[in-house]
């Protein structure tokens, strides 16, 4: 999932040519590369009481195999945010390439243009368009997921090297492992088994996978829906998949209907053109950083309540029927607390309320201040011009131009009453929050699929993070949005020591098998 | 000058012995290697009408090796906190070693043993120590001096490479040109043209060069106080002369006499053992950033007056002779505002206030937050853990330890008020001020040198920054301490495009020169 809005992100070289680059298809490879398969005669029809059975005794018996597989993928250090990574997210790209077509798909690299940093432009890795199957009387299911990763470093506090895909006590520790590798070869397996036991697909797909999610996937939007859309590729999409979450804890599985959005914020102070050393001019003149520390202050109050005024206004009322949803999540507000060794929780821990302020109710975070002192020891320079950070996450019914608005309003009102001679400028780029309804007949399918590998219903879940790519997937295609999540609550996603669990791993693959056979047997 | 109080500093491996390493000895290489210079017989007594006039044309002459010899200081980049540039610390130490054994000196290299980063012993940089002349009739000035220099990249807004110095318009810019390589070069110059006019030093020296200032000068108040002072070092010391500060302004020279001390806090709050997914744990946990945001907004206000509970009390009374002092400083506050264009400066530019807020009163800066998103971008991180940095730039009669406990004290207060669940711990590191009598012998020698140079009387001032070392060469040596700047007040050490004013690097090495000569008939 990524951390970064696409609001207001300017994309650039979206005027260049879309151009199909389709070097690599020389580089086919024998499916059995790979896995270890015997192909077999394809019938026309299935019986669900024969194929799923196979299908997970295939997965269960090519467990190494997939490991492996992950393992070569978690090796590349496809860190989007960094340009000097830029070399293996191409690579990555194209990697993920050749085990498509080594499933049989065909693809397609999607040019996206540059993106700017620092001045330079910097070229943007292909996003990897896909399609497999194409006959008219099945359902055809579009998979989204994503090749990049968060930066990581040993020394950030891993325990193994982060790009070595590591087994202990029953989990794969890797960066990327569960976000969101570890989803999208899960994909590649699923079609695999279904090949492995010599049976037909269920369902055409369609596959867009990026490799700059982690970092506002540039680019994205632009060619999802100012060039994939008018082409057509959407047409024959009858609904849309995205394994690019997590359970809400770490036994019971989830299927999620809702994000919160997000508006996120930067506050600019200025006091003078350049950092000052704080022995020559402290004491003459007013600092950037009181200035902001003063209205970051104005913000929220210790127990999390946002204090600009109106912000709750517009969230969505909570009826009784949604009250009441929340008793029956699988949630343990203690297991919660000591995976992230918090002292007390929110909300006095209760966990109707917690959940509830993860997904209906808008939360504000202060993230951080860009221009002053950052590193460690005693630096003492005055800075010049600082940048606070703050994100408003939005909810239902919230518009991010409302909560925009309200926001600069209560910040110049703040501003005004602190009579400062300095400069100060706020910005902001924000995300809608996005619902689907979960009684949809496509999240039934999940949901039976779900219930057929962990033996229970799942929790109808909503997140309190923010996927801007299902509103836009959901635009471009108009067809039903799901989110099935693969890995645990406590996976770690985007910290020290990310990891998938084997269990998530091996499951999640024959819980995609069995989505794309219970979305199959859906009336076209 | 420093940004670094070294109080509560922990000095690693100063169990070591201290090593004198002399290997270098084999190094020298005659005194013309960089100078043009005619060696001739010294006469044993000198006639100030006849010498000074000399040495003042000597110098003229030689201006363009002046200015080569820093360049090549420049070029080495002597970066002491970044342990990746120790090589080039070591190299500067051993260049420096060279260039005083050209002109005449005994040397050796001190080892101070190591320093501690992320856990990793790195070797520190050795001390230069010398000697030049033992007449027991002379005088004899302890020079202090560092041949450190803070990072600087071309990226960060230098308009010309940064160790690559480059006259433009009278002024050298490049890292290091005014803090502290000129200076430093300047007590080289000025003997050397003592010898280049046939003319015998008028004073003993001795010489302390360390390569750690801008790093909190680890290991030198060991090696000063329990090794320099111990083996007699200090003993026939009878002046103290430190050239690392800058005019007040940028026409008239100073004299200083004063400096502020430091005390600088570490002010850390916990919510989680990691950083938190904003969108996944916002509105479920206390946050740090907003408790440590509340604290730094208690502390100062808007217009620079510090909150903390009874800090003031203790500042040295403003009495009717020291008002009168700051009337006559040449100090233009437009000027000064206009150098860093700020909006307004505090206490509404009053010239007097702005002197006596930068010299006699205390000053609290926000410097930054460590553990936070520091970087551009939209992160959106709860960080885990953050430390808020901010410092007191403490006066006369302000003992750190009082301040640290005022502060200690009214942090707890304020945390008590916010009732947060999480965990906060405050520490301190602290450096007490500094002031000499200005109307001692020593600093009207001084006087008297820079109104040579000058044609005015130079204003005795004070600073607002910290120089640590000032005060143990005080109490190592029991003698007068004075400060004797070379650069203008608008030099930007420690900024982008730090300079050095042609005119105040070659009027400067004659003031050193006259200074030489005006302690040499102070009487013995």
């Amino acid at each position: 999932m990524s951390l970064i809005t696409r609001g207001l992100r300017v994309c650039y070289g979206s005027s260049l040519p879309a151009i199909a680059l389709t070097s690599t298809a020389n580089k086919f490879r024998p499916f059995c590369r790979t896995y270890s398969v015997t192909q077999k005669q394809v019938p026309k029809k299935m019986a669900a009481e024969r194929t799923l059975p196979q299908i997970f005794k295939f997965v269960d018996k090519n467990a190494e195999s997939y490991k492996a597989l992950l393992k070569e993928a978690v090796a590349i250090p496809s860190v989007s945010c960094d340009p000097k990574y830029r070399d293996d997210c191409v690579r990555m790209v194209h990697w993920m390439q050749d085990k498509l077509q080594e499933v049989g798909a065909s693809t397609e690299l999607r040019d996206v243009g540059y993106q700017t940093i620092d001045d330079k432009q910097i070229k943007l890795p292909p996003v990897l368009i896909g399609s497999l199957g194409n006959v008219p009387t099945k359902n055809t299911i579009c998979v989204y997921g994503h090749l990049d990763v968060q930066p990581a470093l040993k020394s950030d506090g891993w325990e193994t090297e982060p790009f070595d895909l590591q087994e202990r006590n029953g989990k794969l520790y890797g960066r990327g492992s569960t976000d969101d590798k570890g989803p999208v070869l899960g994909w590649l397996h699923a079609i695999n088994a279904y090949k492995g036991i010599g049976e037909e697909l269920p369902v055409n797909l369609k596959f867009i996978f990026e490799c700059m999610e982690e970092s506002g996937s540039e680019g994205l939007d632009e060619l999802l829906m100012e060039k994939l859309k008018p082409e057509g590729f959407f047409d024959n999409v009858d609904y849309v998949c995205i394994s690019d979450n997590y359970w809400l804890g770490t036994t019971k599985p989830c299927i999620t209907y809702g994000l919160r959005g997000i508006s996120y914020y930067f506050l600019e102070v200025e006091c003078a053109k350049m950092d000052l050393h704080s022995g020559v001019y402290g004491g003459t003149v007013h600092e950037a950083m009181s200035d902001l520390i003063y209205l970051m202050n104005t913000l929220v109050d210790k127990d999390g309540k946002i204090l600009i005024t109106d912000v709750y206004k517009s969230v969505a009322p909570l009826v009784e029927s949604e009250k009441k949803l929340y008793n029956s999540i699988d949630f343990d507000p203690e297991a919660y607390r000591q995976s992230i060794a918090a002292h007390k929780l929110a909300h006095n821990g209760v966990k109707e309320q917690l959940l509830m302020h993860r997904w209906r109710y808008p939360s504000l975070s202060l993230h951080g201040i860009e221009g002053a002192a950052f590193q460690p020891g005693a630096k003492t320079v005055i800075p010049g011009k600082v940048i606070g950070k703050f994100s408003i996450r939005i909810v239902p019914n919230q518009e991010p131009e409302e909560i925009e608005q309200l926001v600069f309003d209560y910040i110049n009102k703040k501003w005004a009453e602190r009579g400062s001679p300095n400069k100060m400028r706020i910005t902001a780029q924000s995300g809608r929050a996005w619902t689907e309804n979960p009684n949809h007949p496509h999240y039934q399918a999940a949901a039976r699929a779900t219930k057929l590998i962990y033996q229970t219903d799942p929790d109808m879940s909503r997140e309190g993070g923010s996927i801007p790519v299902t509103i836009t997937l959901q635009e471009a295609s108009s067809r039903n949005v799901l989110l099935l999540p693969m890995g645990a609550g406590d996976d770690m996603a985007h910290s020290q020591n990310e990891k998938l669990n084997v269990r998530n791993y091996i499951e999640g693959i024959k819980l995609f098998a069995a989505y794309l056979y219970e979305v199959g047997i859906l009336p076209k």
